[in-house]
């Protein structure tokens, strides 16, 4: 990703929007965590779906959390649609649709490869997200 | 959507899952709004982009609040995905979204039909999520 | 879809892109197929998870023909993105994702109401996309 | 990727399935680009929406080139959802987009500097895709 931290770089330094004051590194970090939280998802989903009633829900949850995770993602591309409370909150309800999904993929964690490694995915998009909240609530104006 | 409607009705039927006892009808409703909001936020990103500067956080706006409709429906579609305080906080989200897209486009509604026409679609997203929203509390345990 | 009309209507009347001269009806006709065909494969998409090992080809299929319908009904919506060679590449392998979907769906119909329904939203999807790109071929120029 | 390579490796191994004999590292690359292709022509039109009318097609153009390339990877990362001729029908589509929004974008690429990386990162999607096509003929049966 190196291009697309280039491409935010340039982005970010020409203008006044609310995230100028950001670190692109921490910006791309988190990016990258939802990319590949997006991607686990939609493997272990696929995976789910042949092993059975107990693994529908897990189907499920990583379905959805593999498109909030596209959406977040996206949102956090798109310089012009900065809007400091929506990102927020955004961010924090994919924080909580990736911890149902860690959570529900950590119970079947040992019997099944997929989801031991969703789970990771999922814990490391949480962690970046945090992070990226913290800068977040610094760059905001008070309430 | 009839078939839609059918297809929910049949597997919410035969479920124990927690949206069980809400009203198909209702949840149609909310997801032909999201749907609608959807359409006019891509129509109105796309034909905002011709039009100056003063259009870019139009078109970033409606970008978002596309991509955050088209999620939220997608998850509403998925009943073995449903964890009723996940929806209900990307459903506050996505209200949320919706309403930054409305303020923004009702500022250039006069000028612009297609920033007129999205507003109204946002507002009637809105509306039809705080309807699903009160009756998913119901269906909520106490905290 | 009114309002998603109407907007349409809007936007092709003051343009001077290539699909000027096409039918709105149509196009709504084509991009509503489009929608249900999309809900209907993420419903049985998920219905298929917790149904055993013999569904697991028709969730995955039924997932990617979800998403390519979404696509292609965002592509159809931004008037200013149309360029008829690649719209129409793009709805030929929608048709074919759809054809094959349908194809697996109705193995399955008997015995299962969602895959019967959702091999119906295909079957109409592929018809208003065939309808769709018989127009577009007239409004194409000689190669 | 680390952790999306050896989630496929894992999948494809324990598979009959028909890419079982494509090389991971090629896949992975493939998706790669894909990932960076999105993200560059997310930021391109999002970018585009404040520079005026003559930037309108590379908007729709990027963002019709996100969605396929989005929707590309997922299909990819579906190890059920393979169908062979439907993936190699979608893939031509994917490359007729990136083409076209490259020329685009290479258009304006000495005046505008998230058109010249997104016209590469265009242009990378393209060379990845057409290398994993031509193993995808090979694993194809012949018609």
């Amino acid at each position: 990703m190196n291009m697309t931290m280039d491409m935010m770089k340039g982005a970010m330094s020409s203008s006044d929007m609310p995230m100028k004051d950001m670190d692109p590194a921490m910006m791309q970090e988190c990016m990258e965590a939802l990319s590949a939280c997006m991607q686990a998802c939609i493997m272990c989903a696929d995976a789910d779906a042949g092993e059975g009633a107990g693994m529908a829900r897990c189907a499920g949850l990583c379905a959805n959390c593999a498109d909030m995770c596209d959406t977040m993602m996206r949102m956090m591309l798109r310089m012009n649609g900065w809007d400091m409370q929506v990102m927020m909150s955004m961010m924090q309800s994919t924080v909580m649709m990736a911890r149902a999904c860690s959570a529900e993929c950590s119970m079947h964690a040992e019997m099944s490869e997929h989801c031991r490694m969703c789970a990771m995915a999922c814990d490391q998009a949480v962690m970046a997200m945090e992070k990226m909240m913290g800068s977040m609530s610094e760059a905001m104006p008070m309430a």
